[in-house]
């Protein structure tokens, strides 16, 4: 992990860019940490870190608020980073389905995010080691965003991870379904209720399908971009219940 | 509005029992507000104010942290007040029809819940009439709890009320489901996701037909009574916003 760049943001947060071999990232920390943080991983969609940017700082804003470091990588295939072999033609598929109006499959559903999954979630564990070795970070680790089935993956597989605010989202291959019902961390799931590229009776059964003991879901009125100020405020809240020990 | 007995909490609310003619009640009002406060109603199922009194009374004790007072009244036909021609059958009506594991027909649930929406809500605005003529007490207004069709028809036709936090249950006549789709005031909708008394895809069909803009599900794990600490205390906050200006 090599820092790029270092920027004082007029709140007190600390702004580094580093890349992590090929992979770019962001990291923030709050302003006057006495002792190491808890650590927040933030995903995205698969739109590339420039353009993500400013929501991801006021993410991270909110985060430094409660004391908690936050952090985020761009996701393979965005950016500036090399597609895979296929990942053109599920784009394309899924372009060509909607445009049609057509039920988008579960052959094209599964061909867009598992290679995505499959790619992202080694990175994130490769992160979170880096991150957890610099000496203001200290964890727990919670991951919060989208996309959800990398942070159904991340919380699955990755024990660091302790708890996940995740953004429902549709496209979720059957098989993350299935790896939802085998996640236990505590869990609080942003839904936007008229979100226009979400189905939202999709986004219940996931909600349903997860093993959490506890979970919250929390629906906004509003379409994908809307979500309310008060529902970033109340998960920003569940973090700070389960980082801040 | 008369009242009956003072008493101070040990952390300073002050709880005042009150007649308002036949119907007995309770105000809670915090300890040390320099100036009129804003209220919240507290609506309950109809189990006897005796029954409900120690959650309501932890209520208001989080509505008072927030500066907030807190008043509730017996229902009609609860506590000790007289029951109606036709609430008795209606009852039995549902005891027997649950028992026999049988789906509860609309003209059960009509039999129960309508004559006493019809009966509960002129005493709710009759109880607000005193309560806002007291010096200490200013509004805004808030109604939070169950029954969910009393807090609906309260939201619709009682304009002091500016702002509902409803707890998701069954048995809410279609005709209730027409006039949430009139409701307009910010609303904040506790489900208990697991609720054993509570048909889920209802609950979800009636927070769908609501027509407020500024709507929030909050699904919490857990039955009927396991709503978890957290979901109070965002409950509170979504009063906060609205009520403290």
């Amino acid at each position: 992990m090599r820092f790029t760049t270092e920027q004082h943001l007029d709140d007190g947060v600390v702004e580094r860019a580093f890349t992590l071999g090929e992979i770019p990232g962001i990291l923030w920390t709050p302003a006057s940490a006495s002792a190491p943080v808890p650590l927040i991983l933030l995903g995205h969609p698969p739109l590339g870190l420039r353009t993500m940017y400013p929501r991801l700082v006021a993410r991270a804003r909110q985060c430094a608020a409660e004391g908690i470091a936050a952090a985020t990588i761009e996701l393979p295939g965005s950016g500036g980073r090399p597609r895979w072999a296929g990942a053109e033609q599920a784009g394309a598929d899924l372009r060509r389905t909607l445009e049609a109006g057509e039920q988008v499959s579960d052959e094209i559903i599964d061909a867009l995010v598992l290679p995505l999954v499959d790619r992202a979630v080694p990175e994130w564990r490769t992160a979170l080691d880096a991150l957890l070795s610099l000496p203001d970070i200290g964890g727990p680790v919670g991951y919060s965003g989208g996309v959800i089935s990398v942070g159904i993956r991340l919380a699955l597989v990755e024990p660091r991870v302790v708890a996940a605010g995740l953004f429902a989202g549709s496209f979720v291959p059957r098989r993350m379904v299935e790896e939802a019902r085998q996640v236990t961390v505590p869990l609080h799931v942003l839904l936007q209720w008229d979100d226009e590229g979400n189905d939202r009776q999709a986004a219940l059964d996931l909600f349903d399908a997860f093993g959490s003991p506890d979970k919250t879901l929390y629906a906004s009125m509003g379409g994908h971009a809307g979500v309310p100020q008060h529902a970033g405020e109340d998960a920003a809240r569940f973090f700070a219940r389960h980082l801040r020990q």
